[in-house]
């Protein structure tokens, strides 16, 4: 059974993974017959109350965070190698521009987490898929934009565009029951909640996404 | 259009809602043309670290945490009537029985938060749908068993249909992709991840007691 990782960073749109983002890529995974291999840094950030989406001042973990939306099944991104999967899907949420990299606050200058961005590169170098969904495709931006100039959508923001362009990535607009594909690259991105209005459209963003993302295999 | 309220217990499998089965429902009403008005009881409980599995001495509010699953978009169950909705789907996960009702330590002797408790008679005296998933068909049993002796599944565990039964329901076995219907109660259930051992399964499952509740309405 091909195995296609899913890089998490918590579970909550505002400091860790979008939920609905995150369960459409397992749903999709197992319906076509691939089995998820969840993964997160062991890394805190900053807790949001979803509630009055106010930071909290207190810390959450996203590898214990993202664990909720696992079921447990979950490993530290540090112990999993490209050799391990077939495939990478990164969903989205603020935690994937806020615990993965921090594109969020610095944009086309940010920092990618050090084991988030071995993975990648591993994926890169051995010619696997990625599929990024949401913001996440800023995350592939910043580790492969300069290298691989992939092409990718975040559906139709100009400023979060342009700043993945500073990368040396393309921006590509794009509906949000669609996706992107970037076959020399094999990469293929898809906006979900950057443009959804109804958790239907995410989901058919989404099942195209990670179909494609497997029909890469 | 027509208001399926979706009352949840926090956001994870171990102390909330189970987060796949909350994510379905939300996406089933959606994509059958339904609005989704989620809910919670504001009441704390003890925090589950979900990659240990273990309580961690704190304790976390499951509106605050069920926001996450609704994205934001949530109110107390003490502000919700039943003449606020149409019908009402309850998703699994320890939550239900643990911060809903205390079924998950107490079986047929549990109490329920009286909010919950009064809403479900609320929907019930007024002949609206309940959808119950996974372990929830317990509250709907703790609060209407007796009154109304409805027909529901938790899947095939005897330990636990005996408890159920204890309450004056009565417990139909069910496979994880079906649902069973009492249609003189208008109550829909589903096993979910009471059975399933895939995702894709507690998906199908649930994509059809939330139709057919609907289609009660």
């Amino acid at each position: 059974m091909k195995k296609i990782g899913v890089v998490l960073s918590g579970c909550g749109v505002r400091d860790g993974s979008e939920i609905h983002e995150a369960v459409f890529a397992l749903l999709a995974i197992d319906r076509n017959g691939a089995e998820a291999v969840c993964m997160a840094p062991n890394a805190d950030f900053p807790e949001t109350n979803h509630l009055t989406m106010q930071e909290t001042g207190n810390k959450r973990n996203a590898l214990v965070e993202a664990a909720r939306i696992a079921r447990g099944n979950i490993r530290d991104i540090s112990a999993v190698q490209a050799a391990d999967l077939d495939a990478v899907v990164l969903p989205g949420g603020f935690g994937a521009v806020k615990n993965l990299c921090d594109f969020a606050v610095k944009g086309a200058g940010a920092t990618v987490h050090p084991e988030v961005a071995r993975l990648l590169r591993e994926m890169a170098a051995a010619g696997k898929p990625i599929g990024a969904i949401c913001i996440a495709p800023a995350v592939v931006a910043m580790v492969l934009g300069k290298d691989k100039a992939p092409t990718l959508t975040i559906g139709n923001d100009a400023g979060t565009a342009a700043e993945i362009e500073k990368t040396g990535a393309r921006h590509q607009e794009c509906p949000v029951t669609e996706f992107v594909v970037d076959r020399a690259n094999k990469i293929v991105s898809t906006p979900a909640y950057m443009l959804a209005h109804r958790i239907s459209e995410t989901y058919e963003g989404i099942d195209k996404c990670v179909k494609e993302v497997i029909a890469l295999l």
